[in-house]
C-alpha cells in the first residue's frame, strides 16, 4: 500500500474558500466526491469517490485513482481495461469537499459499458414528473467499444 | 412540503445500466450525488446532493433543487440570491447512482462566492505530491459578482 500524503488540516472558512492551501475535506467515511471531465470538451466522463490514498496516488502518478466502494479497495482507473485517465488539472470546489479532475481519456471511453462517458442517457422530453412510469430515459451517445472484448475476465 | 415522487424500484443490473427506465439509487442517507454543468459550455458549475423530494421538485419546477446537508433542508438554488439554475437536461450515470443536470445559470454565477463555477481554483503546476506544503492552489477564474451585495442577510 502506498503511503498516503498527510494533507494539510482544515483551518478557517475564509482560508478554505478563498485561500491557496489545498485542504481537502474527507467525509466521516474517509471519502471525497470526485468529478472527472474531459480536458478538451469539459464533458463529464465519470463520478467516483477518492480516499486520501487514492488522491495521493493520483498526485504521484498523474493517473486517476479512486476508491472502489463496491470492491473496498484502491481503484486505479484503466488497470484492467487500459483506459487510463491522465490528469491534466486538479480543481477543488469552494469548500474543498469535492475534487474535479480534467483528464485525457486514453482509449476514449471512460465507462465500463463502452461509452465515452458514464452519462450516456438522459431523461426523455415530455416526461411527466407526477407519473413515475413516464420517466423514461433515452440514449444520448453510442458505445465506443464492446465491453466483452475489453473485460475478458467478466461474463 | 412537496409530495415526493415514488421513483421506480431498482430492478436488474442490466435494466439499470442499459435500460430506459429511470431508477435512481438514493444512498442509505437518502441522498444521491448531483453534478450541475452549464448546458452551453459543459463547465461544471457545482456539486451537491439531492434527496427524493429535491429531485421531485426539480422535475416539477424545472429549477435545480438540492438537499442542503449543512442546513438539513430542501434547497432551491437561487431562492435567496436570484441565481436560479434552469434545468435543460437531466442525465444519469451507468448505474444510476449519480445525476447530472445541464442548466442555464441565471445571473451567470452559481457559486455563493461570486464565481461562475464553484471550481475556481486549481492545483498550481509543479506541486510536489510528497511535500504537502507545496500543494498550493491558484485561481483559475475571477468573480462575477460581489457576494456582499447579493447575500444581504449574511455577514
Amino acid at each position: 500500500m502506498e503511503q498516503a500524503i498527510a494533507f494539510p488540516k482544515r483551518t478557517t472558512s475564509a482560508e478554505i474558500e478563498l485561500g491557496t492551501t489545498l485542504q481537502p475535506k474527507f467525509g466521516p467515511d474517509g471519502l471525497i466526491p470526485c468529478i472527472t471531465v474531459d480536458q478538451a470538451t469539459n464533458e463529464v466522463l465519470m463520478f467516483a469517490f477518492m480516499n486520501a490514498e487514492s488522491l495521493a496516488v493520483t498526485l504521484r502518478t498523474g493517473k486517476a485513482a479512486y476508491w472502489s466502494r463496491s470492491r473496498g479497495k484502491l481503484w486505479i482507473k484503466g488497470e484492467e481495461s487500459g483506459h487510463t485517465l491522465l490528469v491534466k488539472e486538479l480543481r477543488v470546489d469552494c469548500d474543498q469537499d469535492v475534487i474535479l479532475l480534467k483528464v485525457e481519456s486514453v482509449g476514449g471511453a471512460a465507462c465500463h459499458n463502452g461509452y465515452e462517458s458514464c452519462f450516456y442517457r438522459r431523461l426523455a422530453p415530455g416526461a411527466g414528473p407526477d407519473d413515475p412510469a413516464s420517466l423514461k430515459l433515452e440514449f444520448a451517445a453510442r458505445p465506443v467499444f464492446d465491453p466483452a472484448s475489453v473485460y475478458k475476465n467478466k461474463k
